[in-house]
């Protein structure tokens, strides 16, 4: 079985997206990167569940883009809460909690390792529809870098899967209800509490809440008492 | 004066690049990666260097390739050495000291630091003359990662300028004394002696002392015994 390094941050995207590429009949490499994220409780839930998908090839890589700072996932100012579905992901807004070229980066390692592997495959967990507006997560960044991957290493035929770019959460998580995935493991949240229980305010919540109240399954999150 | 990021190791030719980057109009804000490099005394070097340009906002970041391993400069493997000038470099040769993806994930880590900082220019020190033959030397590389910047990030108009992609090391030697470079504080051998004297026959200290000795300047490397 051909090996693909999948980009796993411990959320429900990611989760997804290295559920289809072992469906797409790859054997998953996953790639963990801690950056600095104050929500570093999704590192636990990134080990959880490569474990629940068998996936016996799990790095966790450390780099602190804290100390560049410029976002509130990384501490530098709070993070949003309560905004209406409306704002988050409109047209022209990037919020707070965008990492500058944190994808960018997270590819960047994610070739490296593919390279090490001697794989080709890259997959990724990004979408634009029922997202929050980074740069990063669109159509025309992903194409971007595959066509980058195919001159900056000695490997030829790299491909860049970003098989969730055009699905609703609602498609997500179904297509991952599908395939297995159990999403109780999985964390989203920005802001979670101590326990690791999520807040329900920040966009992420938000639109986690939204994809399972329209995939019409119960949503397995656990909430922190607010 | 607008503000440009400079990849510094600290080597010969990202020093050169930090002083045309000066030239060029711009206030130079370095970025050092710690990346695992067995070389480590280059770290020191770059400090070194930024004080002597003057940078006064200079980062040092660490990921930890070593993980992933791969190359003779992760200490995978013994550095190549005495390697005749004929076979350095020579088509379709990467050699071990190639590390998978590291010029991507500089560049990557460089895109995060100028969006923070507000700016919209990097320079980097890659060429293609008189080098090691890394596929994320050329200038197809960097034409590649400057399209992707552009949609990467909240920014438009980013600029990678790599101004010694097309010249030999003497050439760049040459146009760094003009610009009042000391290379005396540089460092460019991959496999220094335990006080930091460079080897003299690996491929950097083979095409750095190729170089000096085409440009007809006195060679200023202080060289550990063999």
């Amino acid at each position: 079985m051909p090996r693909a390094v999948v980009l796993l941050s411990g959320g429900l995207d990611s989760t997804t997206a290295a559920a289809i590429a072992r469906a797409e009949g790859f054997k998953p490499c996953a790639l963990t990167v801690a950056y600095g994220q104050v929500h570093a409780v999704e590192l636990e839930a990134a080990r959880q569940v490569a474990l629940a998908l068998g996936i016996t090839d799990h790095r966790v890589i450390s780099v602190d883009l804290g100390s560049f700072g410029g976002s509130a996932l990384l501490g530098d100012g709070a993070i949003p809460k309560d905004r209406p579905l409306a704002e988050i992901g409109a047209p022209g807004d990037v919020p707070s909690t965008y990492v500058p070229a944190r994808n960018t980066i997270l590819l960047a390692l994610a070739l490296g390792f593919c390279e090490t592997l001697g794989a080709r495959d890259i997959y990724i967990g990004v979408n634009v529809l029922d997202a929050s507006g980074y740069p990063d997560c669109r159509p025309e960044f992903v194409a971007a870098f595959e066509r980058l991957a195919n001159v900056a290493t000695r490997v030829q035929g790299i491909r860049i899967h970003a098989p969730l770019i055009a699905m609703t959460k609602a498609e997500i998580i179904r297509r991952g209800l599908e395939l297995g995935v159990d999403y109780a493991i999985t964390h989203s949240c920005y802001d979670p509490a101590a326990d690791g229980g999520a807040c329900g305010g920040c966009d992420a919540c938000i639109l986690r809440k939204k994809g399972f109240s329209e995939a019409g399954v119960a949503d397995p999150t656990r909430y922190a008492a607010r």
